[in-house]
């Protein structure tokens, strides 16, 4: 595949490594740290002040939106930018209005990003946590259950959600999608989701610190903004009482950055100029492949639903991390030092995957 | 002053411009940009991942910490590292235990970063929000006070808090150091204040998105972290009940990205190495020359302190913004277009001043 290949070229680690770590952070296009370079240079000669050094960091942040939006399926309106899918969990949980006896129902297969956010409910707000299994969630549904807070790919096996299940209970539903969000198809309005969060250092390729969420345009109301700035309110002067602003821009976690937001959007044209749909389509049939040729080595693979990620158990994780990494294939081991995980991109080819497959044989 | 002189060949933008806006962004330090540029050349060919990888993470972040305490007068376990001033009063306004009736005491010289996160308080905790006259603040405090929150030094007109006259009356002090960080001696432990929020990105030189929040010991279990992530917690196999991680980096409002960190650290350290002391001299001292010289010359200067800011009275501030810009001067316009802010550093130097004064006639 000559387009999939000419793609692999802009991610310069790919040369020598096999990269295979997107679920943490993914490979740097090479254009991303271009166009950061042509700001910083900016910074340094010519300042960091006027009206038109704000109209570019405006123009930056709107361009960063209008990209999350269309990866999210999304009007820009209804996307805040966030600094990492844990700060749109946070918005969320925190923004909502919980009562004392609510609950929260969650999985057992979340990270740290979305369980550490639902602490502040419990602590401020009263409300129940109640973990079911990951398949089985929307069964575990109970009549005090106010909100539905899980992964749309689970980070330890790529597992995915069954979001329709999760809708049809008609509670309010909140995505974390730190390994879905750029890894493979999404369309929230579809969906039908309330809430999605994600990350933007991870699949996206963007810096760390960034991330988006999406909050459906009937929800935005009933979230106040738990972390206000100079961009909440519309008027500044009555910013104690005044309205806020318009959009889901108003939760946005700070001033955007204009570095962060330079090296978000050569990143997101970069995946728009080649293709999301191929760009999905490549990265899932590529860890399919991991993933049936690991088997077939009689390597015991996590279930996993149709995702980028591939874990499977091992004895001495810790190890087989360094030494595969020695041999420059770079994967990662999971909590517990029994579990590898590789993340498999559109980025990826046949030869990272035979490095991997050879390297731990 | 050949120190002085010397700093001052850090800024690359100094040597064209006369760039007197700190108090919004500060100038760039070649320093910061190598240092980051570095990090940019790793990130793209070594990739983000691995023990070493996220050993450095770390150790930038606990560099970043100790710089920002050496600056405060504190200790690195009472620093946390925040997005903004804005995230810092946030921290400490979303983190405290309101009642319904209780009262916040501001004053009327305060920027939306304050005041936006007094909105929350507002709406969540049935808090008041009484508003006095900066210089009167202590005699506003009343048996309903449970916190006051204003600026070391006001950002219209560089007025100085009497901080000793809040201390006095025993009622919780938070400080927005947007002003003041970086810009004026500031020693935390010998003020006595409780929560001390700054900015990053102006008189520290920093990269936008940064800053820091001091929290006295004594008052860090008073506060539930607002924003929980995977930090906040000291063990991760009990996330949702656990006991919450050591000293107030349980606040940072993210994993702290590398990049962030790299910039902050070389800036700090240029700070550091040329001595913080002699740079607050230097720039209270151009300051007040150039207060004093705007006066002489019948311009109305706001009342200020010793600070780093001189705002003076103009009847179109937007048109000589654009007209001092056009002669490579840059100063700011204030709400209401009938202000002029000159932020004055000690990387300013005479030759600046007299080209604004030059400019202004």
């Amino acid at each position: 595949m000559s387009t999939a290949e000419n793609f692999r070229d802009n991610f310069p680690v790919l040369r020598e490594l096999a990269y295979l770590n997107a679920g943490t952070e993914g490979p740097v296009p090479a254009v991303a740290v271009a166009a950061l370079q042509s700001r910083l240079d900016s910074d340094l000669h010519r300042g960091r002040i006027g009206a038109a050094y704000f109209d570019e960091i405006r123009d930056l942040a709107a361009r960063a939106r209008a990209l999350y939006a269309r990866v999210l399926g999304a009007e820009p309106g209804s996307v805040a930018l966030m600094g990492s899918t844990t700060e749109g969990c946070n918005t969320v949980i925190s923004g909502l209005d919980f009562s004392p006896g609510d609950e929260i129902l969650t999985s057992d297969q979340e990270h740290p990003g979305l369980l550490a956010p639902l602490r502040l409910a419990i602590l401020r707000a009263g409300v129940s946590v109640k973990v079911a299994p990951f398949a089985e969630l929307a069964n575990a549904v109970g009549p005090r259950t106010k909100l539905i807070a899980c992964s749309h790919v689970a980070w330890v096996g790529g597992e995915v959600a069954d979001i329709a299940a999760l809708r049809a209970t008609g509670v309010p539903v909140l995505l974390d999608a730190a390994q879905a969000l750029g890894a493979v198809p999404v369309n929230v309005t579809e969906l039908g989701v309330d809430f999605y969060a994600g990350s933007g250092q991870k699949w996206l390729c963007g810096p760390e610190g960034s991330g988006a969420l999406y909050v459906r345009p009937d929800r935005l109301d009933e979230l106040e903004p738990p972390w206000p700035g100079y961009a909440t309110i519309s008027d500044h002067d009555d910013i104690l009482h005044g309205p806020l602003a318009a959009g889901a821009a108003r939760l946005d976690t700070s001033f955007p950055p204009a570095n962060r937001s330079a090296w978000a959007v050569a990143a997101l044209e970069l995946f728009e100029t080649t293709g999301w749909a191929g760009i999905h389509e490549r990265a899932a049939s590529l860890a399919a492949q991991l993933a049936a040729e690991l088997v077939e080595r009689g390597f015991d693979v996590l279930p996993r639903g149709c995702s980028t990620l591939v874990s499977w158990r091992v004895e001495d994780a810790e190890d087989q991390v360094t030494r595969l990494a020695a041999k420059g294939v770079l994967v990662r081991s999971l909590p517990g030092g029994k579990l590898l995980r590789a993340s498999v991109g559109a980025w990826s080819n046949e030869d990272d995957l035979d490095r991997l497959l050879d390297a731990l044989s």
